[in-house]
């Protein structure tokens, strides 16, 4: 068994990446230790409320964890795009981010009004990427129940971003 | 439980996306569907040569299919990222595709030399995306046990572009 503090121990801390001043957490080490992603997807499903029915996985890193975690609890996966990605879109958001601006886009005819959604990435920061998942999931009828994230960096303030939703993180930096 | 062929039949197939001729094959009904999900990474899982230890994951859409199958299976995850991506770069490939040109890079310090690697997406079109993530894993030292797709497009050759390496798929239309 790898405990949960070995796993996290794996994330990577690079400086002036992407631009200079962003302190980036690299969590590839952690995904290339088998036990250390287990303990981290063990750890996050436990973490799920009873009532979740779907996992909205955010792109590209949020896959990794999101389809591991539907896998692992038997829900639905739907992954969150970035543009150009979906042949049928159902709703698109844009929003500014920590280096740059960005969309994301909810695939058409995959979430059904009334779920209750997880919504799942790596690291919580500004909360921009996180926050326009959530408007996607609320404005097509479905509940945020929680979104759950690895890494929390504080002092980003993303946590104030999400206005009231259920926040599970695995470490607040 | 749901079968494999309930499973495939998932999918939807949508004309002229993201450009006109090309006959785009959409898993997110699949993925939306946990026990079709289910089944497919079963299968994946069960047709992986006893030898593999690595999971190589294509950006995106290759994520959501090798890190569930990454966590069914104990092994471990690797994503291959398109660029500006990655804080370090062990390896680049630029190559042809579909509809344009791309790049993919290899995470540094994650693929160790005579690891035995599945090299996971959803769709094997032409080929020019599996095969640019088969050059990184063999120019890394490494080997390419298997090459694990859920759909094949047959008329596109992409399995002669393989080069002998051996391919896994659940569907070649």
């Amino acid at each position: 068994m790898t405990s949960l503090d070995d796993a996290l121990a794996l994330v990577r801390t690079v400086p002036d990446f992407p631009s200079a001043g962003v302190l980036f957490r690299d969590l590839n080490p952690l995904f290339a230790s088998a036990p250390a992603f287990r303990a981290v997807i063990d750890e996050m499903a436990a973490q799920l409320p009873a009532d979740v029915t779907v996992i909205a996985a955010v792109e590209a890193r949020g896959f990794l964890l999101g389809a591991a975690l539907a896998v692992t609890t038997g829900l639905s996966l739907i992954p969150i795009r970035k543009p150009g990605k979906l042949p049928a879109v159902a709703d698109r958001v844009d929003y500014a981010l920590e280096y740059g601006k960005a969309t994301l886009e909810l695939p058409a005819d995959v979430l059904p009004a009334g779920a209750q959604v997880a919504v799942v990435d790596d690291v919580l920061a500004t909360g921009g990427t996180v926050d326009a998942t959530c408007q996607l999931v609320e404005r097509a009828g479905a509940t945020v129940s929680v979104v759950s994230v690895v890494l929390e960096l504080g002092a980003l303030g993303g946590r104030d971003r999400l206005a009231g939703r259920k926040l599970h993180t695995l470490q607040t930096i």
